[in-house]
């Protein structure tokens, strides 16, 4: 392995201090800033998402915002997804897609007012998508980066955590809904959300200035709970299913390839972005599809920076696109982007640096 | 310092291989890919490209491609420069801008067919920005990553290298300009340019399944002038002015703010994207300028992951975006983002983690 280069190109989030107090070990680098990935203590942060509560800071999730008298008509020209029910308060996942309907970014709208919704973005500058289909529609609407980074708590506690610093009234907010509040005066939006299955909370801090007390208000409040520090975790999130885009899709995945289709409303209006495009392969079929991966093997072997053929009968039919020791299932497991011919149950080849691999193809989730 | 987290979200590069067998030791990530910054020894590392001849893995330096009729269209409509005399082999700088005239993006055009144009980017998702334009306009263009990733030949040395494996006729490349050729089969592009001001050459590998056999034909033809790894050196690109778009620039910074006002035409069409606005700011001023500040003291003590800021007489100026020590003139040296109205020989304080630090503003390059 080998460090990361400091520049000020790559920005630290908020709660960057804190990741360095809590002895962060590893990172990476997700919209041009630095993304903790690991305390030092992989499976301890596994199972304290699995069982309690872990502290992220996701300040990498960056928001896009749209503001002005059209915001509420770019949000749904981006989004091949019917918004016209969106409720203030409300959150909806919206994969976005290009003309082609090729996948760029699958964020969080969040519709904060009429005139104001922010899309909270995996890796990639939806900054500059956004800006230029303003621009050129002539929309009246400013598209921009706002002061606001999340801090997720995750775990089956992080209810209790989340209820005890700032309210019973959380417990009553549904996947995706959030609100707006301050705790200690530092101004806040509280979301039902993250990047895991064992349910929790994104904290989105609206003040850049007071990361640290942010942290330390819940890392404190969290001690009763065993609260620790943590990352979105790879081995939880690939046994939950859950989408990598950049990492599961390439520059040519549709969102009906990899499980995203009942996301997208095939009958919004044709001004959206991808919508044609979308109806066209919906209607042709897809040419791959998305399932899991079980393989052979009891020691730990992630994939690396390099996607791995997956053949049948030598004959190569996709790629496995992440790969992660599953503590739960006692295996290595991954997803595989694959001919769409290809079904469950398939016994497949993958291979490794270190050679082949038998394999046995599944549906996702695996949990 | 913390360790990179491998994932299939950040690629490697097709020299990846060769960076790690040459002993690299710490990246950065860049267009979602590593980038090598190190094998151990940064000052051998800088001394080599001033005195001799370095080899960089600097295949993140993605191109997008615009291939169709209107390849040159879309070029010209991106690019807030006159491209109307641009040749058939010739490569040209063109800072991109978005439609209030923010730099996007820095980088080198290659026009290698009247329909068929790279833009060799900086750190950005321009595809995402091109292909917008590009569809909203209703250009017959395809905007894609074709297979190409550079190698670089950095140092006063590399023209005899490059020459040595190519031929004499490389000599004659005017800076920017390119022809494509192969070597054992395998094809390249041959470009002067680089990001040092030391001289030297950009290979374009056109296929990323033979970057280990390119980089040892070039490691190898170098021995007789000390051929060695290094990476785009900071230092380096300091002393000589060089901006890094994303480093030195922030979302609201113009082109003349840093430098590169030369590279505007303020005469080109309306339709190009910026030019009214980078003609209103023109006319009107710009609120800040890019200088050079040299510090005090005697050891080195780079910037980090964070913008410092600059003050006169306790008043907020400016930032310093980024600091390196400069192995030549023995002093910690950065770039100024600063009001327009402090001028060069101003002594002002740079706020830096351990203290204030003082430090002359001075006009760029340094050498």
């Amino acid at each position: 392995m080998f460090s990361i280069f400091p520049t000020a190109r790559l920005r630290p989030s908020p709660f960057y201090q804190s990741a360095l107090a809590e002895g962060m070990v590893a990172a990476s680098v997700y919209n041009r800033m630095i993304m903790p990935t690991s305390y030092g203590d992989p499976e301890a942060e596994y199972w304290r998402l699995i069982n309690g509560v872990s502290q992220w800071d996701v300040g990498v999730e960056r928001q896009v915002q749209l503001k002005g008298p059209d915001a509420g008509r770019l949000a749904q020209i981006l989004a091949p997804r019917d918004l016209s029910g969106c409720k203030v308060g409300q959150g909806k996942y919206v994969p976005l897609c290009n003309h082609r309907g090729t996948i760029l970014n699958d964020p969080i709208l969040l519709k904060l007012a009429d005139d104001l919704y922010w899309l909270s973005i995996a890796d990639s500058d939806i900054w500059f998508w956004a800006g230029a289909i303003a621009a050129e529609r002539g929309l009246n609407v400013e598209v921009s980066e706002p002061d606001v980074s999340p801090m997720a708590l995750q775990g089956p506690k992080a209810e209790e955590v989340v209820a005890h610093v700032l309210g019973d009234w959380v417990r009553d907010l549904k996947y995706f809904w959030f609100k707006e509040t301050e705790i200690d005066g530092i101004p806040i939006a509280v979301q039902r959300s993250g990047w895991s299955k064992q349910g929790g909370f994104e904290i989105y801090l609206k003040d850049g200035s007071k990361g640290t007390r942010l942290w330390n208000i819940f890392k404190e409040a969290g001690q009763p709970w065993g609260i620790g520090p943590g990352a979105p975790a790879t081995p939880e999130r690939t046994e939950s299913g859950l989408l990598s885009v950049g990492g599961d899709t390439d520059d040519q995945t549709n969102p009906f390839e990899v499980r995203l289709g009942k996301y997208i409303d095939l009958d919004v209006p044709d001004d959206v972005i991808g919508i044609k495009a979308l109806r066209q392969i919906k209607a042709e079929g897809v040419q791959r599809h998305q399932l899991g991966l079980i393989l052979d093997g009891e020691t730990a072997k992630p994939l690396g920076f390099q996607r791995e053929a997956i053949e049948v009968d030598g004959t190569r039919v996709g790629t496995m696109t992440n790969c992660n020791w599953s503590f739960r299932m006692k295996a290595n497991i991954g997803f595989a982007l694959i001919r769409a011919d290809v079904m469950p149950d398939t016994t497949v080849q993958v291979i490794r640096p270190d050679g082949p691999v038998s394999a046995r193809l599944v549906p996702l989730p695996f949990l």
